[in-house]
């Protein structure tokens, strides 16, 4: 595995860079809003996958019962434009850790600029798309302050 | 233009039916959840649409000078999954007008069931992404209790 | 459920409108490529569908073991750009049947101009992603001429 | 600029490592078709990045008017799924050049397993989508053998 396409662990969590391409761009000249939350799927899974989580293992029950993550709540503020060829950064770290759900602080930045911050509620759910307990795994690895 | 296809006004606001194709879904078996916020736009657009007010029009500065309407903030709450086939209602009413910014209401259903709830402001951005005033057509055309 | 959200059955084929939005384009200020493989993958799903079947039944393995369609190969003529707000029709045929795959002809329309051409190859495939027969349903209302 | 992130230049032109996420699947388990027309999509835009042309400069003027590039045709055999979590490598190489369209051999990989071939015709479009002479700085570094 490349560590370099899956991002890097920083002190309090997880850095991605990621490049605009024709894909994620609109009439408008920018990025598609909707695109920004692929960004900060990437960021959630490189995370993970550098902790040592994958999603087909998850989904394969590696870690317990099969599951999948799912988001279930987001507020995103989109402060400022992306435009074609740029690279971003995606910042991710836990906020708050529970049974059920894991609250995280994302960022998109332009270099030392804040193009986007989002909280993110995330959650595991069965196949089925039943809430399940999260993985005693995936809480240390999660858990803020664990990312060295 | 088909009016079928841009859904249809409602006492207090807009209805559009969307499908659920593969390319809404992932391989968690769901709908993926950036997906959501694709058929929010379509509802927007289309409730502009039937006032009157096309993509097209807005960037060609038939109202004023050329803009497009960007996203500035979403909540978001993802409450049930929608899978494959199914039919879902996106339901847009505004909640409040300015004269920089609208905030929208709107819900996914899928029949009577509510799967997601969105709060969203929007904007008007001029081609270089400068944030400009909503045109009073606009203003005109949203505002709520207008909708007949 | 809505026949006209799923188009309708012709002659010889089906026919589906759909709607160009924000989502569809990319900076150039036209659709994106890509985008155009969404639009006909919707016609050949609602073409399936008003026969009465469904990919989630196929899933299920109503129609036999659980399967899923899988495209083997395409060749694609990007004529003219589609635009914002266009409405744009999803023209599909089938061209010839075999007991492993179909051979689809399919073009996108604006009125009466044709936009792009394509002839698909499609399969169905295991859960496991294994080649499978077609199930005789299947066969039996993509036969040619078979669509009224 | 990150030379890792937009792939490297190869003897024959270039190659790009991209992840599979959660957006690129559908529910059928593996990668939605469509999406490989993305990845194909990157690894022309970072093969030219790498030679020091990008899209934003070619919408800008720098190379003669505004420009930016279009597919005129693909065609593409789908031969083997990709899944989440994978890290696939999208190989570039020019077969033919012409004073209007660039004839290009993509190849999708995993390991040393070929998933997809795609031969494309790309052109260059004005910004109101006429066809455009290419730069001749955009036929030099697309020149078979000018790689390195």
């Amino acid at each position: 595995m490349s560590s370099d396409l899956a991002g890097r662990l920083t002190e309090d969590g997880h850095r991605l860079e990621v490049r605009v391409y024709f894909e994620d761009t609109d009439f408008s000249g920018v990025v598609y809003h909707a695109r920004y939350l692929h960004f900060l799927e990437r960021g959630r899974s490189d995370f993970l996958r550098l902790k040592g989580i994958g999603h087909r293992e998850l989904m394969a029950g590696t870690f317990g019962a099969p599951m999948a993550f799912a988001v279930r709540r987001m507020e995103i503020d989109f402060l400022r434009p992306a435009r074609i060829d740029d690279v971003l950064t995606v910042s991710t770290r836990t906020r708050q850790l529970g049974g059920a759900r894991v609250l995280l602080d994302q960022t998109v930045l332009k270099g030392d600029e804040v193009l986007l911050n989002a909280n993110v509620k995330v959650a595991v759910i069965s196949p089925e798309g039943k809430p399940m307990r999260m993985p005693p795994r995936v809480l240390e690895v999660l858990a803020p302050g664990a990312s060295q």
